[in-house]
């Protein structure tokens, strides 16, 4: 049995779609960013970094999206949603889900956490500005460089569908037109009628 | 034979490491990011990213450190840089190698490359001005929590001490004491006195 602890709208949702696609026994616990439960005692200690997804595992602990993803993923192969014996191809799914987590979620954030790397509530706004233009240009990487269809990796759904999917759910929000990407809409648009994906989304 | 994309002091040092350390064939090729290659349309058909490092691959190129260290790894077992056939060890791994990408190297990122996220002069200083002290945040997660010793995932080297080493190079210059970090400069000290870690940096 996992322990999924999530909250909504974040990036742990890829996590609670790849547990629920895989059919592992697991508990969603919510953390309720609306009053900072991620700061309170007892949440810091599960993970210190305040963040989530964590994903607590008959083996211990583990924190980051990408690793839990990788995780659920292997630890149930039959599943097929990494490739398997192929160095070549799970480095470039690697490689797609890495550009979400250090390039495209950082953008996001820079338009709703700014504090975690400016003081001065200007210089927040400043990012907050530019964050459409910032999430307009890794959706455009997106859109003509590296999504292959039909799903992220070509033939094969899997992980990066997932967080992708999670990430695009962000774009209205951000203050970007999701229908400028027509490929990333179309695939949203799958992932929305995907029963697995509707289960989640209902149970967040 | 491979061809790997590098610059001085940027995180291709790690893979560059992961190369020589696995006795791969390989030619390293320096972008000159002092000139701006890394921006001109030569670098950009290989790269359209604009970034290093950059692994050219019989299957393929390859882009984002932390998918090449993998690949890297996985296609010279041998060599024992990356744990085989144990799903959580390998995600603690890749936990812990997305913290470097995602958290750290993204606020080192905001002392020398601020115009990513902010137009405004005044914004890009204070991002600079901040940046010692999330260097410092991060550097003490690693040092207290995250680094088990005497390598970065205990009684293994691997890919995870090359990453963690390349960043911890640049805690100077982001205006950190790396000294404040015991278990880091010792980690330091005795990967450069490797002759692997010695021959690259020579070489770049």
């Amino acid at each position: 049995m996992y322990r999924l602890f999530y909250a909504p709208h974040s990036c742990s949702l890829a996590s609670h779609i790849a547990l629920e696609q895989t059919g592992a026994a697991y508990e969603a616990i919510k953390v309720d960013f609306g009053n900072n439960e991620q700061r309170g005692d007892d949440y810091l200690s599960i993970n210190p970094k305040g963040r989530v997804p964590v994903l607590v595992t008959p083996d211990g602990t583990l924190t980051e999206n990408l690793a839990i993803l990788v995780y659920i993923s292997q630890s149930a192969p039959e599943a097929g949603l990494t490739p398997r014996d192929d160095p070549f191809a799970f480095a470039q799914l690697l490689s797609f889900c890495t550009y979400l987590s250090s390039t495209v979620h950082v953008a996001h954030a820079h338009g709703v956490r700014g504090y975690r790397w400016a003081d001065d509530p200007a210089a927040i706004s400043e990012m907050k500005r530019k964050t459409p233009e910032s999430m307009s240009e890794c959706f455009e990487t997106i859109e003509t460089r590296l999504f292959r269809g039909p799903w992220v990796m070509g033939e094969d759904y899997g992980i990066a569908d997932m967080y992708l999917f999670t990430i695009a759910s962000w774009l209205k929000a951000d203050g970007v037109d999701p229908n400028q990407f027509p490929r990333v809409a179309d695939h949203r648009a799958r992932m929305l009628s995907d029963p697995v994906v509707k289960k989640v989304i209902a149970a967040q």
